[in-house]
């Protein structure tokens, strides 16, 4: 939860002057998003988000990010688009940040992960990989081998604080990986960070996704391990707390091949994907939980949640782990 | 900034379905309010603000401030007014917690208030207190003299870790008012706590007075008293900080007035009111800033702005201070 910058209503009352989309009639700071501020705007003519980016954000990403949104928004998939005010123009300033207006996308998040869920989310992820096919911009993912190696070499003399052993496993597979990742798997844009938070249902039907704040240039079926890893598992707790729920599984890849077939290099590469992805969110927890300021507002979240994940998918021989 | 109960989407669309409020499609916790958790709901029908009570509030209060949120609406007052499901109950509880849904009042608090935002608030409050005259239920003001004595007894051993000599201040302050607090003047229903980010304004028009978790039963004018130190000096930071501002009280009283006037003997203790209603804060931030625990969501707000307030109030020697 967080706001990091207060806007004063004089300020928004001015910046939202550049646009036609009404007059501000409310404006309240949102508890969620952790990289940005982010307001929820009333105006007579409707609802919209304003975001405005902080310093975790690298402002030259913004036109990547804008214009994907954009982009996909166009081809009609349900995700947030930005505004442009009267001279054109979508990313601006405010409060001496940059802050852009965003349409508002109605729906809410599941907090309890069903197999409905799973099943739409691969299809929507086929959807987006396919809308975004010709999305004309790259940006590389800093957030693979060459990013695991930074975070391993900067956590892994305290990794053991966390759990014993840890520095040595994260070590060896980080080793593992840059040996064997694929190089020739189809690429293109993926989301990299669709997590439940990130996908809103309106009763049980997916109304559209949210936060391309990771998006970037890679492997298409890396995003899929993403999402195996961020939806196929049980919740922490309650009774199968943590385990692999295979049918989730398989709905998901079932969906998304509805839409976009998987290539038998990018089905046999699946489990060695998951795995990557799991050392991934396994790294950016550990760095936050060895780093996060004493009193800061956000909360580090368990690495050690994707360590078992991590087991999970080392075990895994083949796709068949995943229900296929 | 907080949002202290996260609610799942299933026990929301429950919730929901006990109202004729239309189809939930978002619900966002606000970073605003310090007491409660508070959600912007937007459903098929419209926008709603959803409130949990978290524990620093009384359970058995709420109904004296839902009904009086209720009483002033339906007297045409601009404020919140809770939203009743179909068995004609407003108070209701989700997540194990006492919960209302409120209507969605817009408007922006002034984070620089103007003069005509003073005059305006002083109106206001009037309405206020003559729409509240005839309110049946009562509620005593646990934060009045003997309050400040139980604040004063568990802060006056450790305030001169604040500032050297407030103890002695604040011990004998409180000996000053509770030897010479008023007895007779005109009682009814306040706000107690009608800040800058409790009134809304569209534009420069108030649209209306929020947060009605501190009303109670007291005198008038004392309300009058707390806009006064509320709104009336100027931002600790700048040209001319912390001074008072007498334009903007003679405003504020003088807008008091058109709708209410105020009696002699209420002009009279107005100097003493001011003096009561700035120890309070002080007292009520001392204690929170001695209290806080490290780590904790909310800042502790500054308890020397009131001691500077309290010190400007010491020296008035009548209403003419006040700019009268």
């Amino acid at each position: 939860m967080a706001v990091y910058t207060e806007v004063p209503d004089g300020e928004l009352a001015a910046f939202i002057a550049a646009y036609d989309i009404g007059d501000v009639v409310s404006c309240k700071g949102i508890a969620e998003g952790v990289e940005n501020s982010n307001y929820i705007l009333h105006t007579t003519g409707g609802s919209y988000i304003l975001t405005l980016y902080e310093k975790r954000v690298h402002k030259e990403d913004l036109p990547f990010f804008l214009g994907l949104m954009e982009h996909l928004a166009e081809k009609g998939l349900n995700c947030p688009t930005p505004i442009k005010a009267r001279d054109g123009v979508a990313l601006r300033e405010l409060c001496g940040r940059p802050a852009a207006l965003i349409s508002f996308l109605e729906g809410m998040w599941p907090r309890r992960p069903t197999e409905k869920h799973c099943q739409q989310v691969g299809v929507a992820l086929a959807d987006l990989h396919l809308k975004g096919a010709d999305f004309p911009m790259q940006r590389p993912n800093n957030l693979s081998v060459e990013g695991w190696r930074l975070l391993v070499a900067s956590t892994k003399d305290r990794a053991d604080e966390v759990k014993p052993g840890l520095g040595q496993v994260i070590t060896a597979e980080l080793d593992h990986l840059a040996g064997n990742w694929p190089t020739g798997l189809a690429r293109g844009v993926i989301h990299a960070d669709l997590f439940p938070d990130n996908v809103f249902f309106i009763g049980e039907r997916l109304s559209g996704l949210i936060d391309f704040y990771f998006a970037c240039t890679d492997f298409l079926a890396y995003d899929l391990a993403i999402c195996l890893n961020a939806w196929c598992f049980e919740a922490a707790s309650g009774g199968r707390a943590g385990e692999f729920n295979v049918t989730k599984a398989r709905l998901m890849i079932e969906g998304y091949r509805r839409l976009r077939p998987l290539s038998d290099d990018e089905l046999a590469a699946l489990p060695l994907l998951a795995r990557g992805s799991a050392l991934r969110f396994l790294l950016t927890r550990l760095y936050d939980w060895l780093n996060h300021p004493p009193g800061a507002f956000v909360q580090p979240k368990d690495p050690l949640e994707y360590l078992k994940k991590l087991t999970f998918h080392q075990q895994a021989r083949s796709v068949a782990a995943y229900g296929l």
